[in-house]
């Protein structure tokens, strides 16, 4: 199944200066995509973390986004810490600082030397554009670099996101009313039995209008695996549940 | 200073079933205790992979929260992901086992054998105990294992909160009607001459209705020198900021 991991850069989100909505954005956008998001990493704006979360997580997922670190200021160096992450050095893309000359000039705005490392990129890097992008996205290898303002993350991802497209989760329900004890045994034999079904448990502190304490859920890829499951849980643990979905 | 990290343990925060309310909560109170939060990692419920990111962690802060994955069903690995980070065998805890045959008992629940599994925890780990707790916060050396389950993650929080405080922040904030461009060498500047000071700069895509298009921020843990770094910097950008606080 295609995994895929995002980092989060930035000093304002652990400091809680800004709240992060990119993540649960782009958490509801690959679940759409039924791309199956593995990890998700916050750091700092410091080169050597940046480098040590996108090495590890590049590895080992088929994509991976970030978020933040991209201005022209002292604190933005998630291009550094990707270009360091696979070993290359910054260079200064052509196309990119023509499409940053030619947008200055237009707008009649006075460039500043500092503006241009909107333009430097990991060497390797290559130039996604898109219909709606004033700016294409950059792509070095599997990492796919974003923003983190909000709306041009969203623009960007949106680019973008049909690529990743794969087969739809199936994901069925089943409330219970007993509580996690009782039902542990017959979930891991199912568990066990059906190793392309993802099965979570989450209790609740109180019972909920229904009645039900606890909330299965069973996900795959292949509906009929997946009923399969379902069917054969049921079979052992009929007497608890409240209702299914 | 202090500083701490955060694993959150849960593929159904990954894959958007349930909504990570106990990451912005522990922002929210580290940063209200002094306390700086330095990474955060996502991981899914697998044992290498929450060994991993709290091995990783641990080491190199000085406290490290986890949420989730602490209930008696197949997929509540995080004790034995712990244990693996510091590979040390999982144990049942003599008066963790006792607490909960006797909760049981009291309630007159039938205490299947799966329910023991919540006594189980690293060899080597701690008790926490607090007025308001039913069950202790465990610990294992500098990681603090909480529950997923919000309002028990708050409450167990809340009971240890007080052994973190350390002096407070200190936030001065400045806005900037220019975009970043202009002010990147100056911020650079007064960055390098006062590392202790924490400095950020978060564009807008929008003026604000004052005008300003940038938010500077100027941070650390003392006053002084943050307002020395503050006056440095209006002295050179005075021309661009729209207002301070």
């Amino acid at each position: 199944m295609a995994s895929s991991a995002l980092v989060v850069i930035g000093n304002e989100i652990l400091s809680g200066k800004i709240i992060d909505t990119n993540t649960p954005f782009l958490i509801s956008e690959l679940r759409s995509l039924g791309v199956q998001l593995a990890e998700i990493a916050v750091v700092p704006d410091e080169v050597p973390r940046i480098a040590e979360a996108v090495s590890r997580v590049a590895a080992r997922n088929q994509s991976v986004f970030t978020s933040g670190g991209v201005g022209p200021t002292h604190d933005d160096v998630t291009m550094e810490g990707i270009a360091a992450a696979f070993s290359v050095p910054v260079i200064r893309h052509p196309r990119l600082e023509a499409l940053l000359r030619g947008y200055y000039e237009q707008q009649s705005i006075p460039l500043a030397e500092r503006n241009l490392r909107m333009a430097d990129v990991p060497q390797g890097a290559e130039l996604i554009d898109g219909p709606d992008l004033r700016w294409p996205v950059v792509q070095m290898q599997n990492v796919f670099i974003l923003p983190g303002i909000p709306e041009i993350f969203r623009r960007k991802f949106a680019a973008i996101r049909e690529r990743f497209r794969d087969a739809p989760f199936v994901l069925r329900k089943v409330y219970v009313r007993c509580e996690e004890g009782p039902i542990g045994d017959p979930l891991e034999d199912i568990a066990r039995r059906f190793p392309q079904v993802a099965i979570g448990s989450y209790p609740r502190m109180q019972p909920a209008e229904d009645g039900h304490r606890v909330l299965l859920t069973l996900e795959g890829k292949d509906a009929q695996v997946v009923q399969a499951a379902v069917d054969e849980l049921l079979k052992i643990i009929a007497p608890h549940v409240v209702t299914t979905s």
